[in-house]
């Protein structure tokens, strides 16, 4: 029996957005290591894994991602199945590739299961498509967490030419507003700051990219929201926001 | 019985990565309407409901949008319960938020159901991690059908800021190369084409920006290829594709 990692995406929060092989992979786990963020009800698809919380909790040091990787390394060695399970999709912000070329170097086998993408399901399930005919045919991700992460293309990017998606960036709403306005975004140009999504405890704030860095009241500004400024995010009103739980709305 | 649409993301291809809810939803189907590019062996999991192709064949035109939305609208009003199958993401590239505007305008329950979008699981697949610690912070989805979506994003974004997906721009290449070349990137950035993404006839060419014009040998310009390009492309020769089916990488 060889071990092997399979690099999960685990979606946005909803336990009902795992994918079919993501349920498979946590079936068949020995050992589930899994970030902050991720649903414990998705642990109950791994009934007999051992399971290990890797992520940031309350402000304490996340386990660090070495010691993660050597985790790993180890237990596949003595041939047991991981997942390794990751808000979203593995390789959007998650230090999967950091985690795949580890174990590509020390010759574990390696599988890739993408997620849905918090960028784009967030913004979906607020009613907002990150592209629309006629509106968008273009959308940019960014991380929001430092300003030497997103500034390089939120400065040279032409004005209204895609649909900006920033994710952990509701501590930088300030310098995001003012780094678009400055580039010549219309102040009026429709924003959306989503928390939350697809959980029971999805919310989220409407209006104009002008009024971005005041929009939420005391939000938690640790708190991994998704920002979304384009005049898609005005589609919301037509569309409307989903319910946090799909089943709701469909009265099953 | 009240009728609903659900505006279902079918993922990039492989039955398993639809996601549990996706499955839920064709599983109470009266009726599913699909697009090319959805494995019919999705279908399976519709046992009991219609099935309508609705998207484009060999040539020959899709059923007209106004068509495909005035169809869900009777059969919801009919008590229906209705899966709009659509490929990737349902807001990503899919006239998605048309349809959901149509129905919010006729009154029609709506779900969405985000699904894995295939700009970053073609990427992902072929070991390309589309944000990378240290090489990429961002990423910008573009579609490449027609110069007129893509040259105002291109040719503004400062040059390495972020990893460039291209959706359907296969035919576009040349014009995507030249884009990018005069704006100041490096004609040795690394760049990939992908096809098949997640399904048995997956393949991909790996070069360079400079070489994308004419990579392919005689590739299917119509096909729905990802085209990738930024330094992140580089680390699939660490990482590694993955096999079509993650089942058979993992032995299983």
């Amino acid at each position: 029996m060889r071990g092997y990692v399979a690099l999960v995406g685990a979606g946005p929060g909803d336990p009902e957005l795992l994918t079919m092989r993501a349920v498979r992979r946590l079936n068949a786990a020995d050992l589930v290591l899994y970030d902050a963020l991720v649903s414990t009800d998705m642990l109950e698809h791994a009934p007999r894994a051992r399971r290990f919380f890797v992520g940031k909790r309350a402000g304490r040091p996340a386990m660090r991602q070495e010691a993660i990787n050597r985790l790993m390394i180890r237990e596949a060695r003595l041939g047991r199945a991981i997942v390794r399970l990751k808000c979203g999709d593995p390789f959007v912000f998650g230090r999967g590739g950091e985690e795949a070329l580890a174990l590509a170097a020390a010759g574990i086998r390696c599988e890739i299961v993408p997620g849905v993408t918090t960028a784009v399901a967030a913004a979906g399930l607020a009613g907002i498509p990150v592209t629309h005919r006629g509106v968008s045919s273009a959308f940019v991700v960014v991380s929001g967490h430092a300003e030497a992460a997103f500034e390089p293309v939120l400065r040279s990017l032409e004005p209204h030419s895609a649909t900006v998606v920033v994710m952990m960036g509701l501590r930088n709403r300030a310098a995001i507003r003012r780094t678009l306005l400055e580039r010549g975004w219309n102040a009026a140009t429709p924003a959306a700051v989503l928390l939350g999504a697809s959980t029971f405890s999805a919310h989220g704030w409407h209006g104009s990219l002008d009024q971005l860095a005041g929009g939420l009241a005391a939000p938690d500004e640790q708190a991994p929201g998704t920002i979304v400024i384009g005049a898609v995010a005005r589609l919301a009103a037509a569309i409307g926001v989903q319910p946090w739980n799909g089943q709701q709305a469909l009265g099953k």
